[in-house]
């Protein structure tokens, strides 16, 4: 019997002897590099933390203690040891345990997390309700080097940092994020890492200063004065001592019994302390140590080798964007590309590996980034900003305020839109046309497949204004790529089919499955017409309405949120023409929407051709009623 | 003639003696409050620039240079030297002078801004692609102590501080925002400003090195090493540099001829450097000087006596937000108050006076407020977020992924919905709608009056889970308050009025404007039924299909976009239920709305009784073309 196995909570953690620990991580690894393998996940940044994870929760007593992991995709050590081992087999599946903290999973998550940044403004909430309540209790928030870069993190640390409130944040410093980092904060760490004179704790400090006889004391006492000049001297991390906290490291994130000893030492502190913990990604598996950055995020691999277990040799839409980009931007010098921390997620790896000097990772910043690129535009350049779906949540008010009310040229690339996979509803893109749609100045277009995507994208970059272009994460549809890239016409739809029984709008890869359902629809006698809409702005009203018209049905399908999305576009389009007499059957997401492969997820919510059969029937049955209705 | 006619453009300010900048200084001011007393406008952040803008504006030269005001509501002085005195009478009024820089309005107005903490993103943009380009100039942000709490604004300098890209930050240090500041940057510019060790100039530090004989130039050329000891001992604004910027300062920002020689000696400085001015927010106004923050952003007012013009006795939406909040607090000790440095203007204050440990302001910084409530209502408390529906832009992902997705028991109180008046696009509430009603989990509701609000707030904090409450600036209908607080049923509409021939749906005070359009469409024979529909989300659908079926024709009003909005849910509940032969007439606003008071915006846009007596005519009229189509 292992000793994980006798892990059935963090208490019977305090028994082991260093030995034991030492074994213990070794399963852990183990078993997570077992698990990763077959299911995907966050493998590099789980093995880097495995001591540090142990250490917290010898040292702090969840759930009573609160320990907040920031953006969460870390936790599978503390999942390990929280009581979910025989559950650890599902990670990431449709409807197993999550890759994030849930508070339905665990008592032990006390917050969910899964975007970037969040976690010390968490931590300032349990800390103040803590207070409030008259508890005892210690709040931890454990936040990576990347995600410390991020603007919410530092407003958390601003109100931290004014207060007497006893809270700690663990600084886990494994020099990259996803894409290495950037940034003078990433500078200004590693500068702490590096120099020697840095990685003595402010307490030794302090006992060497008292060692000096005479003024010893006097000089120590001087030093705890937040203006002394000797602290500016000796004391590291200044730039978290002058925000308030007390600052303690750097050390080394794999001495499991330094970071413990550490941690007391925290846990004496009054006020907001920062432990500044380093720890190597991927430690412990030699193909995640060499290559973090591929082992952040994985699908499955084959363990012994650590060789990525590839799907298809289809192009996704990100790397086509990512070419295609290439491709204009040899041609076109003013076009320059930003990423917040995921170069290589969105494909501009290659972008910035051919025009350095027109390639900006300004990490984890999505609002940053945007306006950014709104000045970029400004200043002469022809910005394109590319941003997950889920991320650009983040950035809304600077699309909305700084790139489309001014008309910025800048165009707006959204990944990942539609449903992500097994990252779950913290990740998935299905907010973004409800959101963007409203926004005025925005031409607002999806491709149906790759090839349309290269179109629309050299489309986007010879528009005037503001554009936004989303895709979704998944391979394209495996067609040849046109040579010449053509100017699509702003605001025009495209009909694919014909047919005067029922109108089938799609957005996006939806097209396809419209196209589906049309040909199985033929096969019963139903003629279907098929519409790429192609812009969500400005909508193509004129072919809407003839088809409304024409077949008095529509279907409308979008990997998306109903309310506000596609299909309500075209609503408001038929009500505002006056139009009555046409049922609309709509498909698309009602809620947040769980983890599990994407063509599960498609399926489960009625976005496939038995979802659009289905429809398409019940608009008969409707139309049945209404008509009885009105007679 | 005085100095201010001479100057038509900000080259015209180079040829003045130091006494000609004395008499143009007060000249501006006085313009200033001559105008701003009596259109209203944000007077002690301009008076307290008057010397800070002429400086910039003397040792830059603007169009070709760019400088970049962050929130920009302190361009005032700005624009009367760059060629805009005729106009600025018509400051803030309908098509009259922005009360923010607009590129349409000036070439000086390189960047448009109105949220906070935008401008240091905006001038790394431009400094990147005046690099990129070749060009030569100079790029300035000026932004205030109380911006730079915001987290884009840390992202950006983060940005800044690591390349080698020149640019300036002036940092105009007035000790309060809007509010007075909070957070620890707050304390820290507060130490550099009173430490006197501090008032040295980088240079003048090394200067005096320079003069200790022997050791001087050694310990001077130490000193320029990033981590040299008698750095941190000697150099001020160690946080920024840190961040890698060269910080000079602080200056007084009243005194002309040290601005301009500081600000020369930035420009010849390589990379980013940070000016430290402080300013008097008010100066030279008594009455400013006294109370800034009534000040800020003040309506007309008696420029004699400071006394500000009462418009109204009726209490305002926030100000019975305010109040019933205070009485709910006395009786459940679990409801605390957050703002982001909106104390006042979202009636919190009066929480914060009896409530000083269940409040907190943590300065401009919307995202953390948001997450930060989540943390504490999981922690066992009940927070109430107050925070303008502009603003809320910036807080999305934190609504959607911190609060709704874990369901944390948070109410965000969302004021300043609908349009807002003078200040104009970037501060309507216009947007909160779409982007909320499509997230899950979240109760969603609108009062019609200041009655209904009070009893929303308390079903509110009677609810668990999200709830959200949106309403507007105005003064409230002027009627009597309940005693008793009651739980409104969720997701009911309240039917105000019956009537067979249409149904007017209305949310927020635009019920009162139903309810007249209903008055006088039963003098003109035509029955109307009017519906407060109360609730965004859940929405009460039986209500709409009732009416819906009884009229067969609705008007829907809101003071909002009308992409996604209330009238956009509607369309897609009846279209859900299959109900075809129902015309609907949506009022609100298909584009950025421009500045003009709250009631001509209204009018514009045809929210009004004559806007829905319109919208009722062209619905007979649609309902006879398309029964003529269909036959």
């Amino acid at each position: 019997m292992g000793i994980l196995e006798r892990i059935n909570q963090p208490r019977d953690l305090r028994a082991l002897n260093t030995l034991e620990l030492k074994l213990l991580a070794q399963e852990i690894r183990e078993e997570m590099i077992d698990v990763v393998s077959a299911n995907g996940g966050h493998l590099a940044p789980n093995l880097g933390v495995v001591e540090l994870t142990l250490a917290l929760h010898r040292v702090f007593d969840s759930p009573i203690d609160k320990i907040i992991w920031d953006v969460g995709h870390q936790t599978y050590v503390h999942k390990l040891v929280t009581g979910r081992q025989k559950e650890f087999k599902s990670l990431r599946r449709h409807h197993g345990l999550s890759g994030f903290p849930k508070r339905a999973e665990s008592p032990h998550d006390c917050f969910e997390t899964g975007h970037s940044s969040t976690s010390i403004s968490a931590a300032v909430g349990f800390a103040k309700a803590r207070d409030l309540l008259q508890e005892r209790s210690y709040v931890v928030a454990v936040i990576g080097d990347g995600a410390i870069s991020g603007g919410m993190a530092y407003e958390a640390l601003n109100h931290a940092g004014h207060g007497k409130t006893n809270l700690i944040v663990v600084l886990n410093d494994n020099e990259m994020a996803i894409s290495p980092n950037v940034g003078a904060m990433s500078s200004y760490l590693s500068r702490l890492r590096t120099d020697p004179r840095y990685s003595r704790s402010k307490e030794e400090i302090e006992i060497l200063l008292k060692r000096i006889p005479g003024i010893g004391n006097k000089v120590a006492k001087a030093a705890e004065k937040a203006k002394d000049s000797l602290k500016y001297l000796l004391v590291p991390g200044l730039w978290f001592e002058e925000l308030g906290f007390t600052y303690l490291g750097p050390i080394d994130g794999h001495d499991q019994l330094l970071i413990e000893q550490t941690l007391e030492l925290a846990k004496q502190r009054k006020g907001p302390v920062l432990v500044h913990v380093i720890t190597k990604k991927g430690k412990g598996y030699p193909p995640a140590e060499k290559n973090p950055d591929i082992f952040h995020g994985v699908g499955p691999f084959n363990k012994e080798t650590g060789e990525i277990l590839k799907k298809s040799t289809i192009p996704t839409f990100t790397q086509v964007f990512g070419e295609t980009l290439c491709r204009l931007g040899e041609a076109n010098p003013k076009i320059v590309a930003i990423t917040a921390a995921m170069a290589v997620g969105t494909g501009l790896n290659l972008f910035g590996k051919r025009f350095p000097d027109r390639f900006f990772d300004v990490g984890i910043a999505e609002q940053h980034a945007v306006t950014f690129a709104s000045a970029l535009a400004f200043g002469g350049m022809k910005p394109v900003v590319s941003i997950y779906s889920t991320f650009y949540q983040r950035a809304y008010d600077q699309v909305l305020h700084d790139v489309c009310l001014p008309k910025a040229n800048v165009v707006l690339a959204i990944d990942r839109a539609g449903v992500v996979g097994d990252d779950g509803p913290t990740h998935h893109g299905v907010f973004d046309i409800s959101i963007l749609r409203v926004i005025p100045n925005l031409t607002f277009m999806a491709p149906k497949d790759e090839n349309e995507l290269q179109h629309m994208l050299y489309t986007a970059l010879c528009q005037d204004g503001p554009v936004a272009l989303r895709y979704p994460r998944s391979v394209g549809q495996g067609i040849p790529l046109d040579e010449n890239l053509k100017e699509l016409p702003i605001g025009k739809a495209e009909v694919l089919r014909e047919g005067k029984d029922v109108a089938l709008v799609g957005i996006g890869p939806m097209v396809y499955t419209c196209m589906a359902a049309a040909g199985e629809l033929q096969s019963r006698g139903v003629e279907a017409s098929v519409i790429n809409l192609r812009f969500l702005n400005p909508l193509d009203k004129d072919t809407i309405l003839r088809f409304a018209r024409l077949t008095k049905r529509m279907v409308t399908i979008e990997d998306h949120m109903l309310a506000g999305g596609m299909g309500s576009a075209i609503l408001e389009t038929l009500a505002d023409a006056g139009v009555t007499d046409v049922t609309v059957e709509r498909l698309g997401y009602k809620d947040y929407v769980e983890q599990g492969s994407i063509s599960l997820l498609h399926q489960e919510n009625g976005l496939s051709v038995k979802g659009i059969l289905g429809a398409v029937e019940r608009l008969k049955v409707r139309q049945r009623l209404e008509g009885r209705n009105r007679g």
